[in-house]
């Protein structure tokens, strides 16, 4: 036995700690967690860096028993669409891998937040998607998520983890360069004028689409590992709560926030390919189970562009400035 | 190229060919298809027997390009509850080990049909299961069925073959001797006192249910196996009309049918296992998008009977006799 000088560390892995929600969560818990960060490339000193979805990495990972699993790993909407294998081999086996190797350690019952996404859900869809909404996917990407699901449901509920899936919103306003996913643009119109750069829009301001802050996404994730899961029952992924908006009220808050200037940078440049993608995405939830459960949202779409200011430390504009 | 003499026969594989379904499929298709009948065991003369999930077997068995592919290998509820990795190993592997070989075949596009299960459907249910109500199943075997439906969808979105999953109510009366399904007995309770043999009723009368004939599932294969399935949109599964009955009414359409006397040999023996598990399952339906797209349930529990005494030739009894 190792004596402990402090209060003992919750032992914690994050796979895709080298995304930008895995970066975020790992400085959030760095201070009360003994953290295991894995990625494909390296996620930070001493960090893990292999592929997942090999034969026995992920054995490797779960060796060490953490107490808690995020499992963020995944390829984006857009490479899981354009490239089929590795979309199913990342995605999919990569995650049934991982449950897998928690299944064949004996006597080990982790608790294991798994990000999915809203692009389990597709098109025709109500005003606002319950809880009991179908899962009828329209990208490679939101199969596999859907998948992904099921088998987290079906291993909590023969015992082999204790599970959790968080459906979480688009991440808007996220930092850093642009990613492959379709959904870009979402974050791209805040972000780039807000750093004094112009913007491509190539959908019009009608599209609605559900948001949440990092902050927020962060705030899912660290609730989730703490959760008395016996009051999910049986079905144990859930649609965050989140802030529905359309491209033109997030330009409007964007004037509210930043001014006309900073809105100027936007320029409108249609694309039917991305607006056929758009088509088939959610718009609007009813959250009632993770609202009852405690989850948060963002407040207002103001406070999405607020805290991405303050968490990136971007000089707040002068709105009064044209 | 091969002179044909009549017209051309449709080139069709199924697979669990020498399951119920499978053997009463064949002998519907047998004169206007050129058959290839795959199973684990022998399906009668000139069938295939292999492991759909072993290394290779998928692949000769598309080889011939079948126009048709009835896919119906699975192994049943109980046993994929029981046997975990062999539930996920014949269910999910062999059926996308299936798609997989459909899809590396370059230039092919056969009519896929999937026989799937309202075990995709967990409690807490609706009065009547609509087509857009969640997948949430409380078995490893419905969690199998559901994935399944899911790639079906996004393989039949990617081109890659043209699929439809059909998901069959219970089948009553199941003929021949009882399987390991939990559902056994909502046949058991019809089949052995027409047999002249006792019946145990483990769960009480008040139970309802969701069933169709297999006369009424081989028309909803043969029928699936022709639709325009641009019908379809993206939705490629589909919740099988049926007959809703609790036992009380099944047992009601038996003493129509064949008398008092008949009904005597169901014997009452609750058990609390089988009943907790039936607690989770379907009780009936909205089958709209099914019935709008042509396929047609039984009329009547009544009729079930019928139909199980035509079919399989059992002399009718008479009701009168007591």
């Amino acid at each position: 036995m190792v004596a402990h000088l402090g209060p003992e560390l919750v032992k914690t892995l994050i796979t895709g700690a080298a995304g930008m929600i895995g970066r975020k969560l790992s400085a959030r818990l760095s201070r009360e967690h003994d953290l295991i960060l894995h990625d494909v490339v390296p996620a930070g000193p001493g960090s893990v860096a292999s592929d997942l979805s090999a034969p026995g990495e992920a054995e490797k990972l779960v060796a060490g028993r953490p107490d808690v699993i995020f499992h963020l790993a995944a390829i984006v909407s857009g490479e899981a669409e354009a490239d089929f294998e590795k979309g199913y081999r990342i995605n999919l086996d990569g995650t049934r891998l991982l449950f897998e190797a928690i299944r064949k350690t004996g006597g080990y019952k982790p608790r294991v937040v798994f990000a999915s996404s809203i692009a389990v859900f597709g098109a025709p869809f109500p005003e606002a998607i319950g809880d009991e909404f179908v899962n009828a996917p329209l990208t490679s990407y939101g199969t596999q998520k859907t998948i992904c699901e099921l088998l987290l449901s079906d291993y909590s509920r023969k015992g082999f983890f204790d599970g959790i899936g968080l459906r979480l919103p688009t991440i808007c306003v996220r930092p850093g360069k642009p990613n492959l996913a379709a959904s870009g643009f979402f974050s791209g119109i805040i972000r780039e004028p807000l750093a004094g750069q112009e913007a491509v829009l190539p959908v019009p301001e009608t599209v609605r689409h559900w948001f949440a802050s990092p902050r927020a996404a962060i705030g899912f994730l660290v609730h989730a590992a703490k959760i008395d899961t016996a009051q999910l029952g049986a079905r144990r992924n859930l649609s965050m709560p989140g802030i529905s908006a359309t491209v033109g009220e997030q330009i409007e808050s964007l004037r509210r926030v930043a001014g006309e200037k900073v809105v100027r940078l936007i320029r409108r440049q249609p694309d039917a390919t991305i607006m056929r993608i758009v088509d088939g995405w959610p718009r609007n939830f009813d959250a009632r189970r993770g609202l009852a459960l405690g989850f948060r949202a963002d407040a207002s779409f103001d406070d999405i562009i607020r805290f991405h200011l303050e968490d990136e430390k971007i000089p707040a504009p002068r709105p009064g400035s044209a």
